[in-house]
Formats: structure tokens, sequence, C-alpha cells
């Protein structure tokens, strides 16, 4: 998605530095600091527009939230959606996220969300998908123990990839869904992508995975 | 599929025990000397009609099959296949395997295929479904270390179920494919199931997995 360049972006994210943290490098540790209530700590990379994490902050007042999004022209309609009194529990990055573990502390972490991530289907770009191992180094690195990953696309052959990417790193499959519109309970948030591709009929996959094994096979 | 009675069927399997074998339980540890060379052996559950079977067993004379079917009236449709003398790597039994470790011995069985297994979806039968952890506790044990599991099904919820518990048994998965027929280098052989309901547009999902990671992530 190619947006039309806002000159005035720059300067709208320098007026909001009460929803975007304008230096994200100097708060690592100490995320917490920044929200009402210490509450789990939630970090999706690549906000977009910022649909899904306006929608989920209002959905879980009982979580912190924080979307990265390194393209200006972007973020400012996410400031725009949290730029609400009733929304204390969302803050925004704005950069491009080479490693999470400049800006977060080990176990900083409770959940990581991984939306629409670009599939980069080219064998030779491997290296640059969000599930690419060294991408998986650093959120075991910032992730609590029992910390969880939330992986939603419409990009079979990326969901396929990461699901094999996953495994093979060790990690555990906590839920698998490969159809997640036939089976919402009413609580997902979609993002602005999904509602676009699912109104194509396009189908959305979702998984859950940890990296650790706390299950009761029994 | 409900089949027709063959009242003839116990007589035919009896008959062609060059390619049934009568006494499996007493086979056990000793599938090899069935064929005509030691190669790497490979189960079917659930052969039905034995389409996958037999085309298998032509595709890979580098290995040995073996095929089982408790239904009487099902597989001698498979027995007719079977029964060609250019196919000398294939075997079956009919029986109705409650535990294969009955049958087989440990690490006898190199590569283990469920095909379009029954998904049982309520709930209350989840110890049915041959992905269920107590089943995936005999694969273990008759697999060989780097034995691999290769599942095939149309069912979505089966599938979603079968990559999580895999997942928490602490396997790795290998591959995965969530519309085959779409990737299919033209290796694929399709069971009679598979068959039908692709030709309905019924996606067809495929995962191989195993109880070791030897993957190199580097």
């Amino acid at each position: 998605m190619r947006l039309r360049n806002k000159p005035w972006a720059e300067d709208y994210i320098h007026n909001h530095s009460h929803i975007v943290e304008l230096n994200p490098y100097e708060r690592k540790g100490q995320w917490q600091e920044l929200f009402d209530h210490q509450q789990p700590l939630a970090l999706e990379i690549g906000t977009g527009k910022g649909r899904f994490i306006d929608g989920m902050a209002r959905q879980h007042p009982e979580m912190n939230f924080i979307g990265i999004e390194r393209d200006k022209n972007v973020i400012v309609s996410a400031i725009e959606k949290l730029n609400d009194p009733e929304v204390h529990n969302a803050q925004l990055i704005h950069e491009n996220a080479k490693d999470l573990r400049d800006m977060f502390g080990e176990n900083e972490v409770d959940y990581l969300y991984l939306n629409f991530s670009d599939p980069w289907p080219k064998t030779r770009h491997e290296k640059r998908r969000l599930t690419y191992y060294t991408f998986l180094e650093q959120y075991q690195n910032v992730l609590k123990d029992d910390g969880t990953i939330i992986m939603k696309t419409d990009n079979r052959q990326l969901f396929e990839y990461s699901l094999v990417s996953f495994s093979q790193f060790g990690m555990t499959l906590q839920e698998v869904s490969l159809d997640l519109h036939a089976t919402d309970d009413g609580t997902n948030i979609m993002t602005e992508y999904e509602e676009k591709f699912s109104e194509k009929g396009q189908v959305i996959y979702r998984c859950k995975a940890s990296f650790t094994n706390n299950t009761d096979l029994k």
C-alpha cells in the first residue's frame, strides 16, 4: 500500500508525544512506567493505521499495548485513533525496528502480535520474514518465558513457512486456525488489511505459539 | 462411506495370503522378511480401497509398504489392485489396529502415513482421533528415531488439532502445505477420498512431522 506523502507527519508525530514514545531506545526495560497500571504488555509489530491496537486497547483495558510502525504516513492514522481520552493503555513507536532487543528488556513483553507481515515470497528474501529464526531469537529474548506470539496472515506460503519455522526453533503451537473468520467468537479485532482481504473471500490464518511447552497432555 | 456387504470377502482375503499377512501379531519385528528387498518401511493406517498404497508402491520400488484396513468390504479392492506380479513391495493387514505396538517392533517403521482419518469432530471423541497423544506414543515407539509421519486430510478442524497435538507432544514439523494440490510437483498420489473431495474444490492439507529436531537452523 503506497500512501501519499504527508509533509506534516513528522511534526504531527512530535506533537503527540503522549502517544508516541520519541526515545524508545532509552525506554528499554521501563515501558510500564508510561502506563497508568502495571499489567500485561502486548507488542504489535507493524501497527499500520492502528485499527488493531486501537480495538484491542479498548477491548482489553486489563492489558497495556505498544505498536511499532516505521511509516510516518501510516502511523499518523494510528495516532488519530488513539488520541482519545478514553484510551490510556496504548503507546506507539515510530521506528524501523531492526532489533527489538535494543528497545525492550529481557522478559519485558507478555504478548507479541505479528499481523499481516510482509511475506517476502522469494527464497533469497527468507531472512527478512518476521518469522525467520533470527527474529524468533529476538522475540524469545524480550518475551517472558511463558509469553505468546500471536500471528495472523492471509498469505498461505508465509503461514506454512512460519508454522515450520516456529516448530523447528523448538516453539510449541498452542492454537492454529486455518479459517479464523469461520470460527471467530466475536472477539477477533480485524486490521485494515484483514477486513479488505476477508471481504474478497480470502481465508485468514492465525496461530498462537510459545517458547515453552507447559501443556499437560493428559 | 457405507459399502455393500460382500459375503465372499473373508474367503477372498484368505485366498490372497501372499498379499495379506494373516498373522500380523506373530509378524511383529519381522516384516522385512516378507519382502524381496530390505528397504525403508512405510505404514499406511486406513488403506481403504488401496489407491494410495498401490500408487506409492509403484512410484517407490525402493521402499516397502504395509497398509492396514479393518473393513473387509473395502480391503478386497486394495487386494485386487496389489494382486499384480509387477508389485513386490506391498503387503496388507486386515485388522482393527488397537495398538500398533502389538504388530510392529520398536524402530521397525520409517514412514507412517495417516490419510483422511476419521475427524471425530466431537470433543468427547477426541481420544479416537489418530493424532491424539496416545496414538502418537504408539507411532513414536514403532517409528525409527528419525522416522516421519505424513498426514493428509481435507478436514480443517482435524488438521488444526493435529498440528497442535504434534507440537505439544514435542514433535517437529518438517513441512506444512495448506493447499497441497496448488503446489504439488506431480508426485502426490491421491487416495480415493482425496480425488473426490478435491474435485469438489475442497482444499487438501498435508504435513510432515518427526519426533526429533534434526534441523540446522542456519
